[in-house]
């Protein structure tokens, strides 16, 4: 392992060398599960669940975490299948979301202490029981908040929390609508919208009862003004009417004719912003709507925003708030399942399918 | 009439009555001739020539003019089928755009004189051997230039001056790229770049030879870099082997497959501006352009620009920059075919038809 050796302000920083004793007689290495690919493809395929032995050395900015819980993302299976953007080194570890305690940390980590509770923020490889990370890519959070909300906290909250921020200056009572309202970024832009204030409308696919009024329950319980089904939408009254001002920012999950109805009810100027295309479908735009309703449509990606934005006063600031709104309970995680570690398929295979969203969000939990 | 007196700095702004002598022993109004429509629908039905007779006095704010020439352009088309935005009180005369000299000014016309030469700047009823405007949509311009190129600079010129100035910040050697690359616009689009040292790529439709081959040298006389057909640009390697930068605007008259093909050669970051869609296909955009390569969709109206920025210091810019360019010969009219007025007909039927562009817009002389 190469050692690097830097001059700090005022000390020197250096490799630190773990052991962990396990009985008076003993010291060994840590050991742990990690759900692992040696090769892109079909997840249910070519991830593993394999037991390994972590390195026994950390580098200066380095930091040992015991994970605790993981979320399982759409866009976790599209980097295993090889379709991201993002093409890790092989072989790999899963996820890049996840919450754990810091164990034990370099000797140029000065933010973090053994004890610290972290989460993700970019680091790759989270579906495991222990691993090693970039302290630089773990935001500090509080442990008297629910772990489920935390862990995923660096995709769908913040994804959510920028559509809103970036793209149209928002005042209170102003109308936003999205599509794909029940994925996990959309249970997030409800309740971010409720807490700033916004009234949002929310649209979703209709289904057989109970199990459409059983999501708008769920919905309308995390702060939805409107949900509508795609139907109800194109025959809506509600901005005709004058009832409700037409929304001057528009969030697309899905794609094809559920974002063209979507943009249809923008105001003049307004913008929507394409952030997934569940429909597989391409995003369909009648030439007017740029002409003459001065239409803007725009695309949004975390890891770019992270990319470009890392570290900035608007990143703390925007982390700073999305923890607080966690821990008074306002911002909740999205439905979800968990499963222990060995069940890691069922995640993975139902995650992404060919049906489109399962109706909740999987996480794994790192310590069964 | 509706007689208005108001107080300026130092003079009392009055009606001013006209009358002009035909022989020692008459006076009598002046005559025109105009094309007028008494109701919405096809132009080839709604639109006639007839003969009139001019107001006998001027309000303080308005200028008699007699007109020299006049474009046709789809939106003149359109708005007499009633399907455009804007929807004129009835009867209008037609057309938006047009040059002529000044016969008369109202009292409080500080900036013309009669013998002056001015073109329209949004100027309805322009159609016509003389008429009486506002002074406020009319521009000066000069006896020694163009009169085909100046008719036409409130759409077209502005439109392309606007596009390749608002929506991204461009350096010389900056590749855009367009389609319609023939239109009207699509010449002023060649021109303006070559003047600004854009490299410009330029999208047409195949066509029979010697079409194709005497309309790329049209394009290239006009400054165009590079002329491909749409079947080109699907297979060319200018951007693929790093011989271009890919473009950082694109430019959008056409819509459907062509604007999907001119989005997909985008730079990350790039920005497609819509200001047509002669194939009246919507715009299709794959939603990866917008979460991973950042794509941003526009659109321009120029009478939405007009409206939010008429007589500021950018439109005033924009306007002498243009008549700069007309005078110097570097910015020409587009290839064009000009018509007595006795025979509009044919320029209203053939501006908008079926098979799109005829390769030539028309103009009408209001003198013969």
């Amino acid at each position: 392992m190469f050692h690097r050796v830097f001059q700090l302000s005022s000390s020197v920083c250096q490799t630190t060398v773990l052991r962990f004793h396990v009985s008076k007689h003993h010291q060994r290495n840590m050991h742990c599960r990690k759900i692992i690919y040696e090769e892109y493809g079909d997840p249910a395929k070519v991830a593993n669940l394999v037991e390994d032995t972590l390195p026994d050395k950390l580098d200066e900015k380095q930091v040992l975490l015991k994970m605790i819980v993981a979320p399982v993302n759409p866009a976790d299976i599209n980097i295993i299948q090889g379709v991201y953007p993002i093409k890790p080194p092989l072989p790999m570890t899963g996820g890049f979301e996840g919450i754990g305690d810091v164990v034990a940390v370099g000797s140029c980590v000065t933010n973090l202490v053994p004890g610290d509770r972290v989460v993700s923020d970019g680091a790759m490889g989270t579906w495991c029981t222990a691993g090693i990370f970039d302290s630089e890519q773990l935001i500090k959070v509080s442990k008297d908040t629910d772990v489920y909300a935390l862990s995923g906290i660096s995709s769908n909250p913040c994804t959510a929390y920028r559509m809103l921020h970036d793209f149209v200056s928002l005042n209170k009572n102003d109308v936003i609508i999205q599509n794909g309202a029940n994925s996990a970024c959309g249970q997030n832009v409800i309740q971010l919208a409720n807490i700033f204030g916004y009234i949002s409308i929310n649209i979703i696919r209709n289904r057989p009862e109970p199990d459409l009024e059983n999501l708008k329950n769920h919905l309308k319980s995390l702060g939805a003004s409107y949900i509508l089904t795609e139907e109800e939408l194109r025959t809506t009254d509600l901005f005709k009417s004058g009832f409700l001002p037409k929304p001057r920012l528009g969030i697309n999950n899905i794609g094809g004719k559920s974002s063209t109805e979507v943009l249809r009810t923008l105001n003049n100027g307004g913008v929507m912003v394409t952030y997934g295309g569940m429909s597989k479908q391409p995003v369909i735009v009648p030439t007017a709507s740029f002409i003459f309703k001065d239409i803007q449509l725009r695309g949004f990606w975390m890891t770019r925003w992270r990319n470009e934005n890392a570290h900035t006063k608007q990143y703390d600031q925007m982390y700073n708030e999305l923890i607080q709104f966690m821990k008074n309970g306002k911002l909740i995680a999205p439905a979800h399942k968990t499963l222990p570690l060995d069940s890691f398929q069922e995640a993975l295979e139902n995650t992404v399918t060919s049906k489109g969203f399962i109706g909740h969000k999987y996480f794994l939990n790192l310590q069964q």
